[in-house]
């Protein structure tokens, strides 16, 4: 057995060294089309201390190192690299602490998201951050990514939400950056430097969250629309309005169709959905959720919505979601493989954005549905493909990086949520401009000065 | 005329540099106690490109830089360095844009904080941050501190506010960083990290903020408490209530009577303050403002508050939070000079830092008031002293030091909102511990490679 390895073993124990075929489960994650390297080993350390051991080990034999959480992203931000080390923290799923005093959680990285929730919950208290993934990613994956989710317009992102972080930096030193505190200025904001950088800067094996205290059970509307332009219309006044509702996404026709068909195929339970060009899913969880979601639908009505539904039993509520929730097993369904988008604009251009993308799918024959958070600007305007197809793989690549191209020039961002990865690496540079590049790049070296922690991701 | 101020003139006009007496008004910012040195010049310049051309001069000649705004800061972070160029933003006071489809303003660094709320609410928008010092401060300001204020409890501090920024960085190359848009992942985050960095990273020259819907008119109470004790459990019962308090301010027995003699002196107006032990000022700006504080004071009044005034019209709102506006200058005139500290601790710790504090001023002989942000943890506890007595100004600093002491061993911080600047600087090495100390310096080491930008402040 190579040193390396020896080594890892001697640290972590054998049952936490994987090598061989049985690191092909931890080899990608959901981003179609990603390259995917072969590793040396994957690392199942169950502590901070055996995480910092593995790294000093990759450290001392210059091994290149990528961690993990579940996986669940869509960038190849996890992906395998030739001949690294994959430190993955599936094991570290403890909730140390819950504190209804000081509304946080202190939890090891590899806990669940919804576990997370869930816990808080449970505490009479509220994590708001809910990224698609939920069920099935990891809070350290959110914090690597930044993840959003369905509540960002009201609540915010997952930054928002981390106090403080353990994390093993490049050299394997453990520290604690950040504060428990609600507010704190002491020292550079390396918390918010650490949450978004995908892996690069350290590896974090603990947070502390904020919590809030539990909302009013949610109210929640679902509206048809038209046309698109009359769903956006609505949306300006629904997010222009006091009464901020929590959650406010956006389907268009293709998703709708793409959805729809998944249940009519019985693939997906739930009643059929209407005809419509566009549809508008909103929520409060608002002291008045009831009258808010009134008022909401009130202003759909104005702006043309055919058909307004409402419901303020949790059930109803939630089977109203479910439509969104549908979204991407939908739209990968169409042709086995999709390119996701994750483009945000100011949303005066959500508009124009639209429109363009329409214009692109037209020019390169091709179907680009769009759908998301529509309340942030957040869209996921996707382009399913046959992988096996190499004519279709171009094409699909080719929209993908034109969808991109079309948000920078309406002074949008390549990615609101999902982060770099390598699938976005060839957009980073028009949106950064050399100077902040490398300042980014300055930034890195300072604290990774080898490269060696997910080198190639990011920046 | 030594070759630098000929650049500097050159560079932005005669009448933008200042220098000798006329650099007097620049030198210090409102810290008592801090170190003031002897510069060079001032520079006023009224434009980016201005900044980066001052910027470029200091850099050729390499002198040293302090950027300021309007010099209201409470840590020295903005006093005169021996030899030092100060670069004055106060000329670049321009709204640039304000978008009410996007919710954001754009605004020069000079803007003062109350100048960018009002152009907001004169557009039927709202800009949360509001520092103590809103009326004299800038945006810059803010943002180089990280400023928090009043309303932090519900809407956070400044960074939550802040999407974009152009900044010169210590080459005087000109950079935007972050983005328009809500959400935004693409790169590492350098808007977090410019945010409180307190101007040792770049100058903020110009900022793009997020705006709310203005929220409902306010109402508010007053609750008179026997005890600290009691006022602190009412805290803990309204912070952990659904209905989130927009306000929640304290005030201890040593604020209440420094306030009420400053009132019966004649040099404030207002009515005379009860006799009490604690006060706290509430507030809530939701869409049922009225009815949150009806429940607020049986809250206040199940906790043993013995006087309970509510208002809702706007001008007795404001009345009863003038009382808390007047803090800062009732702890000056108690002895001419005063050390603001700016802890921030876990809220669970509240009962032990106050408790920790009358004993430390027993034992120092020192009498310590603290009043502040209750609801986030973030008190102001104030040692006032006679900066013509020695032995006074040397038991102040101990007393000041020993407080944060206290704070740090509760898991608190030394600073929640006013910054290090060079007054905390004794206590920041504790704080981070040498590990993370040093990953800080390496990080302004990457982007300031020679230390010119405020050098000697916040490492």
């Amino acid at each position: 057995m190579p040193q390396p390895l020896t080594d890892l073993v001697a640290a972590v124990g054998a049952d936490a060294v994987l090598t061989g075929d049985a690191t092909l489960p931890y080899r990608r994650d959901h981003a179609d089309g990603t390259p995917v390297g072969d590793p040396l080993a994957v690392a199942l350390p169950s502590s901070t201390e055996e995480v910092a051991a593995v790294v000093r080990i990759c450290a001392e034999h210059a091994l290149t190192m990528v961690p993990q959480g579940a996986r669940s992203g869509l960038a190849g931000g996890a992906n395998a690299i030739d001949g690294a080390v994959l430190i993955c923290l599936e094991r570290m799923r403890r909730v140390l602490e819950l504190d209804a005093v000081d509304q946080v959680a202190r939890v090891e990285a590899g806990v669940l998201t919804i576990d997370l929730a869930r816990a808080a919950t449970d505490a009479g208290l509220f994590y708001p951050p809910d990224p698609g993934s939920w069920e099935i990613s990891t809070i350290g994956g959110n914090i690597a990514t930044n993840a959003g989710g369905m509540r960002c317009l009201k609540y915010g992102v997952t930054r928002d939400f981390v106090r403080e972080l353990t994390a093993v930096l490049a050299d394997g030193e453990i520290v604690r950056v950040g504060h428990r505190t609600v507010k704190g200025v002491a020292g550079l904001d390396l918390v918010g430097l650490l949450v978004g950088s995908e892996g690069t800067l350290g590896i974090v094996t603990e947070a502390t969250v904020a919590l809030l205290p539990a909302p009013a059970p949610s109210a929640g509307l679902s509206a048809a629309f038209p046309s698109a332009a009359a769903a956006l219309a609505a949306a300006d006044a629904l997010v222009a309005d006091a009464r901020r509702p929590s959650v406010l996404e956006f389907l268009d026709a293709g998703c709708i169709a793409a959805i729809d068909a998944l249940i009519a195929r019985g693939d997906a339970p739930g009643p059929r959905l209407p005809v419509a060009e566009a549809l508008l899913l909103v929520q409060s969880d608002a002291a008045d959720a009831v009258g808010d979601v009134r008022h909401y639908a009130a202003i759909a009505a104005a702006h043309g919505a055919t058909l307004v539904e409402t419901a303020d039993d949790p059930e109803r509520v939630d089977a109203l979601m479910d439509v969104r929730r549908l979204l991407h097993p939908a739209l990968r369904a169409i042709r086995g493989a999709s390119l996701n988008e994750d483009v945000s604009v100011p949303r005066s251009q959500l508009p124009a954005l639209l429109e363009g993308i329409a214009a692109l799918g037209e020019e390169l024959g091709i179907t680009i549905v769009t759908g998301g958070h529509l309340g942030d600007g957040n869209l996921h305007p996707t382009v399913a493909y046959d992988a096996d197809d190499p004519a279709d793989v171009a094409r699909a690549t080719r929209a993908y990086l034109a969808v991109i191209e079309l948000a920078l020039r309406l002074g949008g961002t390549a990615s609101g949520e999902h982060g770099i990865g390598s699938l976005k690496l060839p957009a980073i540079g028009a949106e950064l401009g050399p100077r902040v590049h490398e300042a980014q790049r300055a930034i890195k070296r300072a604290l990774d000065p080898r490269g060696l922690l997910n080198p190639g991701r990011k920046y």
